[in-house]
């Protein structure tokens, strides 16, 4: 290890990852180029045989009347909060302080569309029913995201979901779920994608998570959210001439990897597992229930680097390249289990974590 | 002619057009890909190699300090005009009663930014200056489109231009550009886009016009407003993960055709005078400054559509799929002049105006 190295390069020289589906680059859009017969016409503005056929398509697998294909998530789930919003008559949204709507969007949810966010329980847990029951004011809508992803992809029960859906329909607070990563809860509830989505009245569904995608997302619902959902799509200058990058691959790889989800999961498992064997570490949730966990670290940044650097150096096994800070002050990073971790050779991936568990073990014992 | 044929159908049947730049089908992406190392890494959320160094290329082409890739350009207008509204402490933006913001917005500009435009001139019109000075309150902006698409890609003088920014400057209103289809009128004025881009504070150019690409905008401006543009890009849900089938069609489209631009403008010119030999036939403008110009002819619909479906199937040569009816109880339809024409033979042109100048003579004869 050199000293200028950092995690980053380090990391991105590795052979092998853990995470993901390989690197996020161009052939990602040739491979399903090449599929495609090139006379094939160009969606325009939401309409024709690239963009249709596959929101009907979607349609169906979520349970739902109706989709509508969007660039961005972001945009699809801002749009179904307003339209819910729009027909309730109050611009309260209730969602977890975590939300991607709260902490990767610029405020669009209130600078955009005045709307109202009411943050629902605290950041380490997942919204819960008496989260919402004990609300002294009914919100127009209740977002729950699943699995909740800045917690490490943590889930509430299956119970737990039928019973905030039926609170929320007894009282009138429409239910969005945010599944951008929706297939990848399934094999943990052992639900199909439309039994979860029945407790909803709109559902958002990305398709460069788990799916692994270029970009873009679903939102489905009945009819009339989908219809209004079209018009504030040109307003938000995302019904594009032609979203056939993003339709095309979205379609090819969720059909490629829709049904790898419970392998993804397993192996998350194993992994996690491993990680779990490592003198202070602890993954959240301690069992995933996703192909996603996070992995915390109770060490400083300074001695931990040096560590996975070396490993990564050793084993051409890349672990992460970035570490967060927790707010207790440990050090964590997220593992999405995706194609690539099948191409790791099993004793590359003995090796990394014996290395791991060895390096831990002499700085608890030298208690740095 | 079959009683069943309708319009579209026969202008989509026809080998040759003299509109546009062929079909807009995936080899349009295809034909890009092939060029770019599939090792290539995609942008993230915008940056990288795949979108940064595009967007520095366009704001030296717009002689601007800094320049941000959109997805669309009604996003990206949406964001500059919400902008110099904020600064300037006004909701009101002056433009066009045919502006884009005004007519294919579904009012996003009202309904997501709570923005109060002011209607400047009437439709037929092309802004003047004196349509700002007369105005009794200074709006925080005024929005140019050059060409006016809607009324069939007119212009004011360069001098006027340069009237209404000192007059904007001089009275601190703020200077937009719609210049979806700026490339396409730099012959006519000679000047080059820089230069008309100094008139202004800030700039839209379009990919997918003049230019061909597959969708996408630029914004360029000033460091201040493009930084502010990229949070309000990511309210939006424009800030997508990968923007790359976008930016990299745009680039070589861009690189492809933007010193065509006086050809198209040319051939423009040439076709509306074979339009303008036909009886009662006038387009607008009379004779073009750029690549687009609208016909218009007074007929009846249902003695112009059999004559354009016999042209069509007698020469291969499609003239317009679509006629639109004008205020004042004509029929027209919009010409863009791109790669397409060059692809005509020669003598298939002179039949299909031939055939239209008979038809239409014969039509004026028997006075229907």
């Amino acid at each position: 290890m050199t000293a200028q190295t950092t995690l980053f390069e380090a990391y991105k020289q590795t052979k092998y990852k853990h995470t993901g589906h390989g690197p996020r680059n161009v052939n990602v859009l040739k491979t399903v180029m090449d599929e495609i017969d090139g006379e094939r016409l160009s969606d325009m503005y939401g309409n024709g045989r690239t963009i249709n056929p596959f929101e009907e398509k979607m349609a169906e697998f979520l349970g739902k009347e109706a989709a509508v294909f969007f660039p961005s998530g972001t945009m699809a789930q801002q749009i179904a909060l307003r339209i819910w919003a729009d027909e309730k008559g109050t611009k309260k949204i209730g969602y977890h302080p975590l939300s991607h709507l709260e902490i990767h969007e610029e405020n669009g949810i209130r600078e955009l569309h005045g709307l109202e966010p009411v943050l629902l329980t605290d950041r380490n847990h997942v919204v819960e029913l008496e989260d919402i029951t004990k609300l002294e004011e009914n919100p127009a809508c209740i977002l729950l995201e699943l699995p909740q992803r800045e917690i490490g992809g943590q889930l509430p029960s299956y119970q737990t979901l039928e019973q905030i859906s039926a609170y929320c329909r007894e009282q009138g607070i429409k239910l969005h779920l945010d599944g951008a990563r929706l297939l990848e809860i399934l094999p943990f509830y052992q639900k199909t994608a439309a039994e979860v989505s029945a407790l909803f009245d709109s559902v958002y569904l990305s398709f460069y998570k788990g799916i692994g995608g270029i970009a873009g997302a679903i939102l489905a619902g009945d009819k009339d959210l989908i219809s209004q959902s079209k018009v504030w799509k040109r307003r938000h200058g995302g019904d594009l001439i032609s979203l056939y990058p993003y339709t095309l691959s979205a379609d090819y790889y969720f059909e490629q990897r829709k049904d790898q989800m419970a392998l993804y999961y397993e192996q998350a498992k194993t992994l996690a597992s491993f990680y779990n064997e490592c003198p202070d570490i602890l993954t959240v949730p301690r069992e995933p229930v996703s192909n996603m966990f996070h992995v915390h670290v109770n060490a400083k940044r300074d001695v931990l680097e040096p560590i996975l650097i070396d490993i990564y150096e050793e084993t051409d096994l890349g672990l992460t390249g970035f570490l967060g800070d927790t707010a207790d002050g440990t050090l964590y990073f997220e593992v999405n289990v995706g194609d690539a971790y099948a191409n790791v050779p099993q004793i590359t991936v003995e090796k990394a974590f014996q290395l791991l568990r060895e390096k831990l073990q002499k700085m608890y014992v030298k208690g740095v």
